[in-house]
C-alpha cells in the first residue's frame, strides 16, 4: 500500500488544483459561537464546485494521472458527490469520465453528471452489481479507475481543504469533519497534523453508521452493517488506506443521532445562510452533543458540501403539510 | 433636505462602521453564468450580521450620534431587518433601542429582537398605529428615531455593501440592488456612481409593489397602493430623501412577477447553497427576465439578505405536504 502521504504530498495537491477550485471561505457565527461557548470556525466547502468538496480530490485524481494513462479516460462507480466531481475534472483535462451509477439514483443526480458529459452506465442498486458493471466498463473502455476513497491520490486531494483553513486560521485546538469512508477525514489529518501536531482531530458520524468509530476502538476495520442515516454521504465504511491514518491521526469519533444531526443541519441554515446537507452537519452536532468538551476552544469545521433535496427538507414532514 | 451624500460620505461611513460589521464574500456561479451568459458577483448581505445589509445603516446612524443625542436610546417602528439591526447597534453602543412592532409580528421576528435586548413595544399593525405609538415612545423617553431607509446616515450605511463589493471587483458594467424604500438602492448608486461614472445602476422591483417604477417613469414619488409581494422587505414606498437619489442615478427599474422571484431564489438556493429571502432575489429575476439586455456584461449584485421562513418555503405548498 505503500507510506502514507505527508503535508508534503498535500501542498502538492493543492498546486495542482489550485487554478480550477475555489479556496471557499471560511465563516464564523457569532450567535452558535455565544450559543456554545467556542470560537468556530467554518470552512465552506458547500459552496465549492459541485458542491461539495469531492472535486478536490477527484482533481488531484484526474490531473496526477500521466497522458497516456488518462488516455482512455476515468471511470468510478457512485451514486453522490464523487460521480458528478470526476464528471468535471474529466471534463477540465479533456478526458471520458464513466460513471456508474445504479439505476435508482435521483433525476437530480443524474441531471447533474449528464450535464459535465460523463458517460453514465446505470446498473443495479447493489454494490456487487456496481462493482461488476464497473469492471465491464474497464475492461472495455481501459478507463483509469478513481476510488471515492480508498485512494492515496484522493486523499491528498481532500486534504487541501483543512490546509487553506489552517492556513488562513491559524492557532486552532481542534479540526473537526466528518467521516464515511474517511477521504476528507484521513486527508484533513495529515494536513492538521503536518502543519501543527498540537492541533487536535476529531471526526464526527451518525450512530446508524458507526463502522468509524467502532473500527477505531477496535483497533481494526469493521464494516458498517445495514447503515441507515439522513446523512447520506456518510453510509460508507473506512478503507484499508483510510483506517490507517484514521488510527495514527484521529484523536476520537463522536457519534451522533439522527435528531442531533437535523438539529444542527437547521441552526446552520438559520443563522448562517447556508444551505450544508445533513453529513455536513454532523460535527456541529457532534458539539452540540458534548458542549462542555469544547468549551472555550477555537475550533475549524469543515462543511463538507450542500447538496440536498430542496423539496424534502427533514423539517417539513407529511404533517406539517397537512396541518397547514 | 440637505445636500446629497457623495462618495467620500460613505467612505466615512466605511471607517465608521468597519469594525462591527462582516466584510461579506462576493461569490461567483459557473453554473448561473453559463445560463444567463454573463459573469455575476454576487455581494453576500445574506451572510452580514442579522441577515441582511440593514445592520450597515443602522450602526452607522447610531455611532454618527453624539453622546448627547444618543444618551436617551434610538427608536424605530419596524416589522423586518430594521428592527433587528437598530437592536444590534445599539447593543453595541451600549445604549437602548425602543422598536415599535405591530403584534401581529412573528414569533422568529420578535424573538430576535429581544434578543439583541431592545425593549419591543407593540402596536396594532397598522402605518398610523405604528408612527403613533413611536411618537409616544418618543415623548416619553426622549430617543432618536432612526428612519429605515429616509435619513442621509442610513443610506451612507447601505452604500458600504457596494463600495466594498466594487472595490473588491473593479470594472463592472453594471451593479444591481432591490428596491423597497429606496435606502440600499439610493446608497449602492452614490457609491458605485462615485467610485466608476461609466458602471450602470439598475433594480430589481416586484411588479406587486411597483412604486418605484412607476415613480421613476413619472418622475416623481407615487406611493404604492396596496402591495402584495412574497419579497416582503420590498413592501415600503420610496421617501423624499431617496427619490431623488434614485432618479439621479439609476438607469433603470425592471419589474419581476412573483414566479420569476421565487425561480430566481431557488436558483440561488440550487446552484450557491445560500439561503437568500425572496426580497435578495429580485436582481436576479430581473436578470433571467430580460438576459438579452444583460449578455456579455460583468454585473455585481446586492443579495440584500437571508431572513426566511424555513417551515414555509415558496416551493413547498400544502399540496407538496398532502401528496407524499
Amino acid at each position: 500500500m505503500g507510506t502514507q502521504p505527508t503535508l508534503e504530498d498535500i501542498r502538492q495537491a493543492h498546486t495542482r488544483i489550485k487554478p480550477f477550485i475555489h479556496n471557499t471561505p471560511v465563516l464564523t457565527c457569532r450567535a452558535i459561537d455565544d450559543m456554545l461557548g467556542a470560537t468556530l470556525f467554518f470552512k465552506c466547502e458547500n459552496l465549492q464546485k459541485v458542491g461539495a468538496f469531492k472535486i478536490r480530490g477527484a482533481c488531484n485524481a484526474v490531473y496526477s494521472l500521466s497522458d497516456t494513462d488518462s488516455q482512455n479516460g476515468v471511470a468510478a462507480h457512485s451514486s453522490g458527490n464523487h460521480a458528478a466531481a470526476l464528471a468535471l475534472a474529466g471534463q477540465w483535462r479533456g478526458i471520458k469520465a464513466y460513471v456508474v451509477m445504479p439505476e435508482n439514483s435521483s433525476a437530480v443526480k443524474l441531471k447533474a453528471v449528464a450535464g459535465y458529459e460523463a458517460e453514465i452506465v446505470l446498473c443495479k442498486p447493489t454494490l456487487e452489481a456496481r462493482e461488476e458493471t464497473l469492471d465491464g466498463v474497464v475492461q472495455s473502455t481501459g478507463a483509469a479507475v478513481i476510488h471515492p476513497y480508498n485512494d492515496y491520490r484522493v486523499i491528498c486531494g481532500q486534504g487541501t481543504a483543512a490546509l487553506e483553513l489552517c492556513e488562513e486560521i491559524p492557532g486552532l485546538d481542534t479540526v473537526m469533519a466528518p467521516v464515511g469512508g474517511g477521504g476528507l477525514l484521513s486527508g484533513t489529518a495529515i494536513a492538521v497534523k503536518g502543519l501543527s501536531p498540537q492541533t487536535e482531530v476529531i471526526a464526527g458520524e451518525p450512530e446508524r453508521a458507526d463502522d468509524a468509530y467502532r473500527s477505531l476502538k477496535a483497533g481494526r476495520i469493521i464494516p458498517v452493517e445495514d447503515p441507515d442515516t439522513i446523512a447520506d454521504g456518510l453510509l460508507t465504511s473506512l478503507g484499508d488506506l483510510t483506517f490507517p491514518i484514521i488510527d495514527r491521526h484521529v484523536k476520537d469519533i463522536i457519534t451522533v443521532s439522527e435528531e442531533e444531526i437535523v438539529a444542527a443541519m437547521r441552526l446552520i441554515w438559520t443563522r448562517m445562510k447556508l444551505i450544508v446537507e445533513p453529513s455536513a452537519s454532523v460535527p456541529l452536532g457532534a458539539i452540540m452533543r458534548r458542549p462542555q468538551d469544547f468549551a472555550g476552544k477555537r475550533i475549524g469545521i469543515i462543511l463538507s458540501g450542500g447538496n440536498v433535496d430542496l423539496d424534502a427538507l427533514p423539517w417539513i414532514g407529511q404533517e406539517a403539510g397537512h396541518g397547514n
